[in-house]
């Protein structure tokens, strides 16, 4: 099945074309499950990491929900419950819940019922959702399609957890057959690579689905290189293995030792000792090596094997860039999905469900352009020029943009939908296991560094904000927060700062509270305070005028908070629709929260469940309501009621509180934030306390 | 010809129904101008209020390019001169220059010859223009159509133009043949039509082109009411004539007196008197009167009618109002453009080059309810619920919200394109003459007033900005300038205020000046200062909180400006291709400006041009560029240039200024505009002071 194209002539058709595409993947991701061999298996992990499967199998259903409801498109959610403990699940950065005692995670059969009652209502969007051909990333479609191939990358990833579960925890499935043949390894070669320029990123209006980071343009000149023929076979490996590569330390950078010293992997992941051999961990399988397939591996492993290879040979090999792939690409004279017959290459499922021969799928003389298993790349993953995160997923890239994640190139066998086409762009943290291989060049390519954040201009305004200079005499909003919440607190255990944003209110609160959690909607936000509290230090760009700016820095030390680091927690949450596991505080305080929620009742009607006896609630907002945040029929003032009587929030705030809360007190509280050296916006917050009942 | 719709499978079969469409319009227009006898009378006006006829015939092209201009579609005008002449001529307010010494008009062999030039750019851009189907407002093909359904309006009201020329000026044109037909007037009676629930307004994915004021929603309860079954003929509308229904003063409000007065009139403007009897102006014959023609007349003579109407029967006779008028139309049985076949009634010059008699074209026993002649309310024209203005053409529809500009419904034989849809709406001030005539409703249904400019939140935020309260101790920033000014300046004859917004500057300067100029890109500020000094008032409403907000008027007393009024007078102006007669000042004064300008170096290098000797140019900006309104290459500053140098704004001034200024001084000057009660945006723009070498 190929992914559907943004374009065409009749909207009928293509609900229908969505349609089949939607149930397809939503089938065969439930058919990735069938793999593991009885229920109690749901509730296992594959690593410590990471959730128990029974998160991931609920994940990509409630991902439609929390995206539809988000972006206004749908009122109603299907299970509250589970749209809040199935939510985040990305990568494993500090913001995210893992430890599962906090959970009482429900029945396979439950979430199966939830499934499908989320596949009904999604069925149902598709035939009624209002839309025009082609699909733009603003129509109401975007966001089905952005859940459907959200599903499809979930489809490649669970099928690698699968494969690092024991085997005795997973059965054959007759759609997921492997390979049955491999021999010998042949011997790889390299062949000679002309430059060229190579322009990357893809136009707004292109017929494919795309993520964030597939859009905006970057050029680069490439020289000639050097390429290896095949990807790097087990057999190819085996002599660095045999070699002692993994005992040898200077192959390995420090990144790489690290990864060594805590797993103490001696071998591939999927190769397993046996005697003096090795056999092959398949998907639901153990076989015999086969020599001449590519080994899984993952970066550290792969720059290991070149830094080897390059001492051996005293050439340098290092992993293709970014760039470079896309010039094997066009030489390859491969033709993007939908022209490109999947039949071409090892991918779509449409030959095995594993790895085959790295000399099977040729392409012009060079092997696995395509399909196969991923190659990791030397190029850390950055958006292009004119990047602009979608707002319905601001975090689908801009967590990876710090340097650590390598993009992986060229897709595998189990890579599917946006995974196969020629623009997708995908990465992972070097010691991450994926269905990832690689090939190597002799190449003087460089690949330039670019410092974090600065391609983010909200989120380096909000640093700004929260870390920068004051202005027109007006003390730092985070800073007046915390001393507001020392006035009116009595209990000081934990807190909780929900809006968060950058974090700098967390860490003050942390001076009077022995703990305090930190939660934001976006984990662009949340991944400011995390990395100023793990790498001690953020970096952000200040507009001076126009496209101008300039660099700050700002750590740990300098805001003296060196000892208040440890107290301090953030997390990615969604006020609406908190983890129930966020409870006990003895102080609440939502800084300019209320007016940005999609349904700021739903927040408040709740709120008192989390907060200790006595609890402190602390409300800031400039009360500006605005249709794009809020559906007018939520607002909580701004407007007249039917009888022609103007409502303000406070008034509604007291009557929505008053049952569970007294009002303490209403101040007013100034902030400034800047948008460039001469621009500002001034505001004026009204700040209520309110004391749970 | 009909107008193209918006929708449709092949871009490539739409460019050349567009194409077809747009020459069709041009050749159309320039047919109408075939009926002026020779190119003298292209140079006499057909009232006094008005331009001359070559204005009008530049004007239409002109439109195209200075939207593609201002939208940034197209960057090199066609000609800069033509493009400021011929660019402004709507309405009859004191806002665009009618003193015609100012011009020397050019020759029409010129003028077509500029037209050539146009239509052969907008050809080549109908073929070349990025655009997808359906076609949105946000499109650049959006602002082709625009062009042409500008034009399509000119062409209706040229014919009235050369319609009121003297006979001897118009020459007949096979293509304008009027009907050959009449006889004497049915009587009229009245039909009975249920009430019902309508519902105004089209949505933003209709499949027509719309102009700004079509869009949103509106909804009223009409109550049964009676309607004419005729448009007022001729011959019943003699009978009030010759009752002395001119001269009888209680029949006409205090508007309709103080139109008799001024223009001596004593029948309708179209009948000529024949001795005893009376003749009728065609387009280009005077023939016998065809009294079951309708009569053409303005709202006021209407209005008087139908008070002379009711007073005669003892019942209130008056005009239908918009939602009447809708029922009619679906009682009516109408299909809209383009299923409605054209020869169902007299418009899309299918017919008639005239009117036709009252009873020809009927529909389901009511006659007229479309073509023939437009037909007035007693509505006046307003923006529906979600009204927006369209960024191209801020001023279509906005001068007209206030209260004394009603629609015209129906369309008349000289509609076609959007005039002739079901959504189109246009509003005349009530003395104007256009093919218009009227019938009569017996109803109970009110029409309700609301206040000028409350629908336009960006004129009532500047409103408030500039005569509202100050905030955080910053002094009004037109006061601070005004008082720049004085310190800076020794010659005080005459003062420019470019960007002159609501006008508030415009008065303070005159305290210093003898003369001062407001000119504003927008028609919708420059009519907020024009309104000051002319009715001595202006209203506004000042955002509390959401949508609820305050009203507020600001009087020339209060604000001590009686003196001054005489002083100050507003226009409509591009700074960037501004009008040769203004000049000759002692002082131009450009606030904000240069950043929101699309070519600000156009503006600066030949400013020095209006300015006397020892003339003062005082510029003030917070240099906030932004790609929506300055593309990047326009950029004064806020970049770095190739050489990775940053560029500010202040250095690029002294370097563009340096030959012809002098740089007297730099300060900064701060200022606050309100959004809502608790939000502001608090800039501080710097300020330059420059003299003239």
């Amino acid at each position: 099945m190929y992914p559907v194209t943004l374009d065409g002539k009749s909207v009928s058709a293509k609900r229908k074309e969505i349609k089949e595409y939607f149930n397809n993947t939503f089938d065969l991701f439930e058919k990735v499950f069938e793999l593991l061999r009885d229920e109690s298996v749901f509730y296992k992990k594959s690593e410590p990491t990471r959730h128990p499967m029974i998160f991931y199998f609920g994940h990509t259903a409630t991902f439609f929900i929390n995206k539809l409801v988000n972006m206004k498109i749908i009122k109603e959610r299907v299970n509250a419950e589970y749209e809040s403990v199935f939510a985040v699940g990305v990568d494993e950065m500090g913001w995210d819940d893992m430890d599962e005692s906090n959970y009482r995670w429900p029945s396979v059969s439950d979430v199966r019922a939830y499934r499908n009652s989320v596949r009904e209502l999604i069925n149902r969007l598709i035939t009624e959702l209002d839309f025009t051909l082609p699909i733009r990333d603003d129509s109401a479609m975007w966001i089905i399609l952005m859940g459907i191939e959200h599903e499809r990358i979930h489809i490649e990833t669970s099928l690698v957890l699968h494969r690092q579960m024991p085997i005795a925890d997973i059965k054959e499935v007759t759609a997921f057959n492997i390979c049955e043949h491999s021999g010998t390894a042949p011997k790889n070669e390299m062949l000679e690579m002309k430059g060229a320029t190579v322009k990357l990123g893809k136009e707004k209006n292109h017929h494919l689905y795309g993520w964030d980071n597939e859009y905006g343009s970057y050029s680069e000149l490439v020289k000639d290189f050097q390429v290896s023929k095949y990807l790097v076979s087990n057999g190819e490996f085996m002599e660095f293995v045999q070699n002692g590569g993994y005992e040898t330390s200077e192959y390995w950078d420090e990144e790489g030792l690290e990864f060594l010293k805590r797993s103490g992997t001696k071998h591939p992941h999927f190769w397993q000792k046996d005697g003096e051999n090795f056999k092959y961990r398949a998907l639901s399988k153990v076989i015999e090596m086969p020599l001449d397939w590519p080994v899984d591996v993952n970066a550290l492993e792969a720059e290991a094997f070149c830094r080897y290879k390059s001492k051996k040979e005293k050439k340098e090999y290092k992993l293709p860039s970014e760039a470079e792939f896309r010039l094997l690409y066009e030489y390859a004279n491969l033709e993007d999905v939908p022209q490109l017959h999947e039949s071409r290459a090892n991918l779509n499922f449409y030959h095995y469900a594993s790895s085959c021969p790295v000399n099977e799928f040729g392409f012009n003389g060079i092997y696995d352009v395509i399909g196969n298993v991923w190659q990791w790349s030397r190029t850390p993953i950055r958006g292009f020029k004119g990047f602009e995160v979608h707002e319905a997923y601001d975090d689908f890239s801009t967590p990876t943009f710090d340097d650590k994640h390598a993009l992986i190139l060229g897709s595998s066998w189990a890579s599917s939908g946006n995974l196969m086409m020629k623009h997708s762009r995908y990465a992972f943290r070097k010691h991450f296991f994926q269905n990832a291989g690689f090939r190597y060049v002799i190449s003087s390519n460089n690949s330039e560094s670019k410092d974090i954040y600065e391609s983010d201009a909200l989120v380096s305004q909000y640093c700004e904000f929260q870390y920068g200079d004051t202005h027109f005499g007006v003390e730092n909003f985070a800073l007046s927060c915390a001393k507001l919440a020392e006035k009116y607190t009595l209990n000081r255990t934990k807190a909780l700062d929900l809006g968060c944003a950058t974090g700098r209110a967390s860490f003050e609160l942390a001076k009077s509270f022995d703990a305090v959690e930190g939660i934001d909607f976006s984990v662009r936000f949340v991944q400011v305070g995390s990395k100023l509290k793990e790498d001690g230090y953020i970096a952000f760009s200040d507009v001076i005028e126009g496209e101008l700016t300039q660099h700050k820095r700002v750590t740990l030390q300098e805001l003296g908070y060196e000892e208040l680091a440890d107290r301090v927690s953030f997390w990615q949450g969604d006020a609406c629709n908190l983890k129930p596991n966020f409870k006990s505080y003895d102080f609440i305080m939502a800084t300019n929260l209320i007016d940005r929620l999609y349904n700021p009742k739903l927040f408040l009607e709740s709120v008192d469940e989390r907060l200790n006896e006595d609890g402190i609630l602390m409300l800031t907002s400039p009360y500006t309501w605005q249709e794009s945040s809020t559906k007018k029929e939520f607002w909580l003032g701004g407007y007249e009621d039917e009888d022609g009587n103007a409502i303000r929030t406070l008034d509604s705030l007291k009557r929505v509180m008053s049952e569970k809360f007294e009002l303490v007190a209403v101040e007013d509280l100034e902030f400034v934030i800047k948008e460039t050296q001469r621009k500002y916006q001034h505001t004026v917050s009204q700040v209520s306390i309110w004391r749970k009942r």
